[in-house]
């Protein structure tokens, strides 16, 4: 994409309204834009971002077999009252009337309509287990939205549902999960810490959050090193065999890891000291076990092995898709912009002509960008280099080709890596092939 | 996919509450269901369908140069204030309330909210022309939801908007979006008619509708066969020479074309008989000129080429995503059910095996299905030949790749094209090459 056409409006100054680093730079590096209060419109760069992040997401859901639907944003408040939630779920609920006076609601989570979906299409214990998930717009009316889309009211999540029959399976349909958002953290390039979470009335371990850490985080965490150093795509662990994943599933969550509202100083106190390691971290992601609460209040069951009816289990697993855009950046960020992770760059390299309309390096420029992928950006605005610069940096590219004039005359560009500011001559063709390969 | 770990919920009966062909068929195939009056869930299949037809969209957008962006689905009531259509709309707007009691409201068009995006980050003519356009959920409270996805409330639409510095420029981008609309109609497999649409008080002749042709087809239509027989992909217009577009447009608006509401039986009587074509339409897709009656609604101008303010030339386009689904079954159906296009189908063949537990059959079925791409349906259920002939037939499937026992002891199974009915026997690895090819 030439900058010169694209719709990427970049800011020079802070933004007032902005008190965090993420939303201060989204709006900096022209992301998103709000709309009103809460709400964003994504810009080209910023829905990059967010189509990138939601494709990895989609595709370690799909890698365990959970299949996708697309429930609608607004839902009917008859469903809600069947489950009691309609009056319990406060202010944070955006109601609705249409024109027949009909109540409706905004979307904020999705258990009900699956389980009813569920219960249509479902008849047996040998359909399951079963796991349906969505990547959908929500929305939960904020008293106080801020901190641009990491606290807005109009949010896209991915929220998956598992049904099984009985407590065991259960169990395993919520490890399997557990792997699948190790995984998806990691290949969005940031680190993930699971971290046990409060179960509430239900009790159990069944509840894990998982906070990426960064220095700006809204939470307090302490957790061992040994959880900080696992590669878990390189788990060679069977997503169909229930002993594998639980073996898994114990490895993960032996070691000490929690958030400030659950730390406990004792087990603390038990992590070798130079294991202890204490950050901040932002939630990203919540996964969650709740039994036949809701296949109960709504009345849907299946046949069972014995012919006699069951309320399938179930739990409930939520990504924060559009809150990660700002997650990320709180956790890949330095004085002079964002340092996108390569797997969700909106562009994977800039190009910067630092002379346009000079022969020589138009012509490199123009020859760079004829044979690279769609995802390259070439700066051919009528600015100054420094301009250039600077909003490379802001807008975080992974790679940047630089041409500059006495360069070009003898073939060679300047490569820059912008999460560690290396940067080396190398030849026009060398160039595009260390990019592509990085 | 392994049919009988799916969520792909077939029905045997016709839903009493569907009316028209499409809606039966998409409620039988298993690709929505209703969730609340107009109001609709994407089941598997169906997701996978109105994603196919996004991207096609989405490809011939970006390949006229369109910016893709992703504004929310919730708007604030003072933008609409500003245009004077927040009064003036009616109670096809669905008005919310939050709990600040500020109003807000389900967009339902996106006019406003882009011109104004537009103009807090354009400001010179230098940076025009542009067209951005975006895929989102839309909501218009229709009095009598009815047809499925065909008048439903809740509805999936794509919206470009184009921002030019004057009249001749703005036509210009018009007749590209006519050609790109052209170009994604015929992808989808459907054969789209563009007929002069009524331009209200604005006038002029740039108003185009585009109407699949189908029996069952809201509106009359009345065209010249020349229009019919036109290979879209085959046009070799350089979409940014406007003289080519021009000479482009007149070849396609020349011949006669109208639906009902605008036929004029005085020129039709003019097309030669023999060239006469009469039918039904549905329409999917709309564009429209609208000049500036945005910007200057809303104030939003730019810097001219003479250093005056000036306020651009806007036009919109809409094509209709979650209807399409609907539409191209309308068009591409016979009594057994879908007959999808192969650009949209969910699935792009389904293995039929005869005969669940016959290690011959199984093998047989097991090996074509490792060897198959993504978007291969393993029918393993447990059920009748005849249920799988029907459910196959039903679905839509381009290919069905049929394993019966006879065949398997040779290695032989049978391919059928759902479109044409033709059937014939091949090799277990002829069958897969036939089905990648076609």
């Amino acid at each position: 994409m030439r900058l010169s056409r694209s719709f990427l409006p970049t800011l020079k100054e802070n933004p007032a309204e902005a008190q965090i680093v993420s939303h201060r730079l989204m709006l900096r590096a022209g992301l998103v834009r709000q709309t009103a209060s809460g709400i964003y419109a994504w810009l080209p760069a910023g829905l990059k971002v967010l189509r990138n992040i939601g494709q990895i997401v989609r595709e370690e859901q799909d890698r365990i077999g959970a299949q996708e639907v697309l429930m609608p944003t607004l839902q009917s408040a008859d469903l809600w009252r069947r489950s009691g939630r309609y009056d319990a779920y406060g202010p944070e609920m955006l109601r609705i009337q249409d024109r027949h006076k009909r109540e409706l609601l905004y979307g904020p989570t999705n258990e009900e309509m699956i389980t009813d979906l569920f219960g249509q299409a479902v008849k047996s214990y040998k359909e399951l287990p079963q796991a349906l998930y969505h990547i959908q717009w929500k929305f939960r009316d904020e008293v106080r939205p801020r901190f641009g889309v990491m606290r807005g009211r109009e949010f896209l999540m991915k929220d998956a549902y598992s049904f099984d029959v009985d407590y065991a399976s259960a169990v395993t349909s919520y490890r399997r999960m557990l792997l699948a958002y190790l995984r998806t953290f990691q290949r969005l390039g940031v680190q993930a810490v699971p971290m046990r979470a409060d179960t509430g009335p239900i009790g159990g371990e069944l509840s894990h959050e998982f906070l990426i850490l960064a220095p700006t985080g809204e939470s307090g965490v302490y957790y061992d090193a040994a959880l900080g150093e696992q590669d878990w795509l390189d788990e060679p662990v069977d997503t169909n065999n229930p002993e594998a994943l639980e073996a898994f599933f114990n490895r993960v969550t032996t070691p000490y890891a929690a958030t400030d509202e659950m730390h406990d100083t004792a087990a603390w106190e038990n992590v070798p000291a130079e294991r202890r390691r204490e950050g901040r971290g932002v939630e990203v992601g919540h996964i969650f076990y709740f039994g036949n609460k809701y296949t109960k209040a709504l009345d849907v069951s299946i046949t069972g092995p014995d012919g006699n009816k069951l309320y399938p289990e179930m739990g409930s697993y939520g990504i924060g898709v559009s809150r990660l855009t700002g997650a990320i950046i709180e956790a890949c960020h330095d004085e002079n912009g964002i340092i996108w992770p390569d797997s969700v760059a909106p562009f994977k390299a800039a190009i910067l002509n630092l002379k346009m309309g000079d022969t020589l390096c138009d012509d490199v420029c123009e020859r760079i960008y004829a044979a690279a992928p769609e995802d390259f950006l070439y700066d051919d605005r009528a600015e100054r280099a420094g301009v250039k610069f600077a909003d490379a940096d802001l807008m975080g590219h992974p790679w940047q080709i630089v041409v500059g004039p006495r360069g070009a005359k003898e073939g060679i560009v300047e490569l820059k890596r912008r999460a560690t500011g290396e940067r080396r001559e190398v030849s026009v063709d060398d160039a595009l092939a260390l990019v592509l390969a990085g």
